[in-house]
């Protein structure tokens, strides 16, 4: 069986300001529980399954340079801008169609956050087999442990369709109110959608032929130019054309050739804002993440994180680093994340992680690009 | 009549940390809404008063090198050792009673804030009077704005004893509870003991004498000592045995002669704690008080200090200045204070401000007195 691995790293997500810039977005980020960067640790962790040498990571031009100082021994797919994961998705799958389109092919995003590589393996190993044996899209399930409104959910058939272990999909959810999370989290047949996906080339191609056929077209007008001149220009033609769907909504929802694995032998995070990122971390007695540069007094569920190295002393004329670490002190506080970097400090309510993002867009409109 | 202002600026307030340090404590900071330091501005708002020449500061010998750095013209009187504001009055008194007794003292802490100061003259000039034609001691009584817990109260008799302005103090009452400080405010008759003072010397020492007779013996052989050679070792061993007891507890609550003036023509804050200090700024539309360099999503009642002038990058081996200032946003946050500095900063619920100090404390039994 061939298999390849397809990493989606064009993402800019803003939720990680002021530690995410433009230049510098969230999986070229040390956001695990490691010092490697989410794209570091997410390529380490599929080439134990598809073997050195069968990594593709799918990108911005302008991600290009940094990706090979994260990875030097990817192989690089350009999407000429963004336009979410279909088209990305369905590149990388035609490229990799003209050599084999019954390669195996092992989709992630550059971005989440997984413990365990064991029943990591053992999960993909399986989803491998079901693929290729089978003309099935098939989505990694993850039990979910709370309501979360900022996830889509998957809701399986109750039987099994292969091996006690692959079930078929009945239904998708996208992000659901907090009501409905409830109902999912209580129902055993619902799993969170991870994002990660495998499937043949065929398959997927087959499946964006019917379900988003404009895509589908371009896409073979692509395959037919790749190892040619026009390759380029064809290349950011149909990209252009493109509509910027996912590959949940634009297929996923529709195709009925869905099966799901539950994956239960390992952990997963999206680590999609600072809370979630935050929960990978072992709080302490007072249910703090702190690191030990940070004290607290009556303070409880906080967050702190400092890429500052030590403290400095900024005069008009003088810069000068002191001997000593940056303290960060906590008094009274309550479920509140502060992130502390060189130029910007980021002060946050837990339950308001997701608006971090507005922070970028007012920084964008009062046109402090500095900080972006 | 001669009259004399004594500011007492041996105070080590630890609220104000990390700004307050041990060698840079609270009325060396610019903590008021001006840029001067808090005792400037009560040098220069009582020089008015007494005129030139006549403001005397008391302190330790460890600040008396940055008190003249701030306050050049300034007499200072050294404390050996810090033993609250009695024997730190009574000191000042005896002697300045040495050359007349009669004089007219103004007794001021250095570390509160005042804004309006025609209303000040005229009040301090009106406590002056009485205090120089009758044996009082004058209190300088605030209008309760709220129910103040952190504050002494004073009581005053229902008739006017002076000029319709001045009134005999019926009681003093020590930090309340929230209940009976509601019941406070609510009565007319009850003012924040500003900590403001006016007497002539020998009306404290007479005071002193009858109700901290201890004192009293040691302030004497402390005057006699005064301009001789035994000067120094007699003050040491004088205030070594000295109790050290507030001039409210000691005196004030228990003198018969005791005046209050209500000052409702000028303003007047404690400059207590972050949020006392907060008071004193206009906020903005969503009650957030933030300098320019910070940015607020969906928070309300919120203060912001930064003495952090730029940006700066600190790594390993480099230190750089960047050209642009430390930019620091909220999200989500209520009553949440943040203080910047270049080593330390600090993050406190409004209502903990008088819990900063158990930072300091817990810093010392770190051993981390770099921070201190």
């Amino acid at each position: 069986m061939k298999k390849k691995a397809v990493i989606l790293a064009g993402g800019q997500g803003s939720r990680f300001w002021p530690m995410s810039r433009i230049e510098r977005p969230k999986q070229f980020l040390a956001l695990g529980t490691s010092e490697e960067s989410l794209l570091q640790s997410t390529v380490k962790r599929v080439e134990k399954i598809v073997g050195k040498g069968n990594v593709i990571v799918v990108a911005s031009n302008d991600y290009v340079e940094e990706i090979l100082k994260h990875t030097p021994e990817v192989t690089i797919i350009e999407e000429p801008m963004a336009k979410n994961t279909a088209p990305c998705i369905g590149l990388a799958a035609s490229l990799i169609a003209k050599e084999d389109p019954e390669t195996v092919l092992l989709v992630f995003p550059a971005d989440h956050a997984v413990e365990g590589s064991e029943g990591f393996e053992k999960i993909f190993n399986l989803a491998c087999e079901v693929a290729s044996k089978e003309d099935v899209l098939v989505t990694i399930g993850m039990q979910p442990t709370k309501p979360n409104t900022a996830y889509g959910y998957i809701q399986r058939e109750e039987k099994p369709f292969f091996q006690n272990e692959v079930y078929r999909v009945k239904r998708f959810y996208e992000k659901p109110s907090i009501e409905r999370a409830q109902q999912y989290v209580e129902n055993k047949d619902f799993y969170w959608n991870s994002g990660m996906f495998v499937w043949r080339a065929s398959s997927i191609l087959r499946a964006i032929e019917t379900h988003v056929p404009q895509l589908s077209v371009g896409l073979q007008k692509i395959q037919k130019a790749y190892g040619t001149a026009e390759y380029t220009t064809v290349l950011k033609a149909e990209f252009l054309a493109a509509e910027a769907v996912s590959i949940d909504l634009g297929v996923m929802e529709h195709a009925k050739n869905v099966v799901v694995i539950p994956a239960d032998c390992f952990s997963w995070n999206d680590v999609g804002s600072w809370d979630a990122w935050a929960e990978q971390f072992k709080a302490d007695k007072d249910k703090n993440v702190l690191p030990a540069n940070a004290i607290s007094i009556d303070s409880t569920e906080c967050v702190v994180l400092s890429n500052i190295e030590r403290s400095y002393v900024v005069r008009t004329d003088v810069v000068r680093a002191e001997n000593k670490e940056r303290l960060i002190a906590l008094v009274g506080l309550e479920n509140i994340f502060v992130i502390d970097t060189d130029d910007a400090l980021l002060i946050c309510h837990k339950d308001k992680a997701q608006e971090v993002k507005k922070v970028v867009e007012k920084l964008k409109v009062m046109g402090k690009t500095a900080y972006l």
